[in-house]
């Protein structure tokens, strides 16, 4: 099947029963602030608190039988892992889940209390594939990758597809990139439901591979990701980059302060907690780095996985 | 006008151009924890952060032209001043806020944001009402008391209209007491659109004046209030108390630690921010002091003004 629209619309009518649909929040202060009409689609309300649950759902309840029986596996530091652990649950299979030492308390929890078998690997890319192959190799489970996965980009896509079924005259989507799973789902869904509109991807300047390889025009992978955006640690990916060059018109990056300012803003203001990756799109508007003047933008609040203890404008 | 379901409807029509209808949340695993289910009507999304918005609302736009002329005045701890503040900006007349001098940052830069005309004074009751009748004296404002006025009451009341709009078939509504605007709002809409519901009033044992008031049958003034949460630290009103007598099922108390871990629960679970006020209701679920099982209990969350830079699960 190709990643297209329909398969982003299949996705939807697939995983429905199983997500929520989540809101979209206003605020006139924002929105003045700005100089644009500015539309937060909540996925930090999704459940497991990101967007992840979307295209983990789709991609296990896209498997057969006979592939589902044995199980998924996927490296991920937290948000996926604990989508597929839900979606697995959801289907009654098992979930193998490589995570790295690193990732964030709360999201080790949040993949337990899923029932996910989680192996602990060292925080590198080489370590998390490897340890992942291993794993598959061990029990036959299905490999979900957390954002080269078809399914997965067309689940993802499924959050703009309601953004614009509510609100089709938007000028702007603001999307994080990491991956590059849900930039992916989101370009192939908004471009085809709205030719003009303009994709713009986010990232963090700390983990800025995307910009880089955008601007070179092949990938140029991140050696190092020194981001509070713990999402947003990863090197595009293959096919991601693809649908990126086709069809993405820009990518924007922002400083850490700037994250910061802008996750603490969107708690003070809209009254919600987000992480700091679901604050990245914000940030670019916060650091002036859009011609906003009357624009309607849509923005993708990713997550609200965040550990309660360690809130980055609190210094202990 | 009486104070009855006619007067909330009245109010509700009133002030809705100017008022957010807020989200009712719900979440399985919160629901399962509990034995029950939870329904969380999140008047921390209102327009500036809190229910008050509603009765300050309905208070300034039941005002004759010539008496809106003078501007209004109140006392309060925040939230009621800033909505008094916003409904004045809105109605393009003056406000003047007297607020204790202990009134969270947050809550004093929310008043001035509005255009509120402050003046600080020592935070007790009698410093309040003294400093405010100078005010009004001087002035000739009109005083719309925070919780004992009948407009404040029918307009805080809507807030359960809207939750039995959509949720006719409540059990229990819990609702949080500090002067009682709130809790007589909610009981009269409540008992007259559904008399076999429960309301219960929850209030801090710090501040637990109601709970006492309550058994005695007659107020007994708190002489002091060493709760964190800052919205409940008013003796409950004379109408106020009236009303609850005729309405009110029981007054449940918690502790301190359970407002806390109730709030940080809210925060984690439903990636909302709310107040250490709008978690009590929470907390007596929390505390099991409900016999909740099989029951549909509505919650007011009635606000989410917090001090992101002192979170009380946090010491510094």
């Amino acid at each position: 099947m190709p990643l297209d629209l329909a398969a982003v619309r299949a996705a939807h009518a697939r995983i429905r029963p199983h997500i929520r649909r989540t809101p979209v929040l206003t605020n006139a202060a924002l929105d003045a602030a700005a100089g644009g009409a500015l539309f937060f689609k909540c996925e930090n309300f999704q459940e497991t608190g990101a967007f992840k649950a979307r295209g983990a759902t789709n991609a296990v309840f896209s498997l057969t039988a006979a592939e589902a029986a044995r199980g998924v596996a996927t490296h991920s530091s937290g948000n996926h892992a604990a989508a597929l652990a839900r979606a697995a649950r959801l289907r009654g299979i098992p979930a193998y889940i490589v995570m790295p030492s690193n990732s964030a308390q709360t999201k080790i929890r949040n993949v337990e209390a899923w029932g996910g078998r989680i192996t602990l690997c060292a925080p590198t890319q080489q370590a998390r594939e490897e340890t992942c192959a291993r794993v598959v190799a061990e029990t036959g489970a299905a490999m979900i990758h957390p954002f080269t996965d078809e399914r997965v980009m067309a689940g993802q896509g499924t959050a703009v597809l309601e953004l614009l079924e509510e609100l089709p005259d938007l000028d702007v989507i603001l999307c994080p990139v990491g991956g590059g799973g849900l930039l992916a789902g989101t370009a192939i869904a908004a471009k085809a439901l709205r030719p003009a509109i303009q994709v713009i991807a986010v990232e963090p300047a700390a983990a800025g591979d995307a910009a880089r390889s955008f601007q070179a025009g092949h990938i140029i992978p991140l050696d190092h990701a020194a981001t509070i955006a713990d999402g947003l640690r990863t090197t595009v990916g293959v096919p991601n980059f693809a649908v990126m060059q086709r069809l993405v018109d820009g990518v924007i990056t922002v400083s850490e302060e700037s994250i910061v300012t802008a996750m603490r803003q969107l708690w003070d203001t809209l009254k919600i907690v987000v992480e700091p990756s679901g604050a990245v799109p914000y940030a670019a508007v916060l650091a002036g780095k859009l011609p906003l003047p009357g624009q309607r933008v849509g923005l993708i609040l990713t997550g609200g996985n965040v550990d309660l203890d360690a809130l980055p404008w609190i210094r202990r």
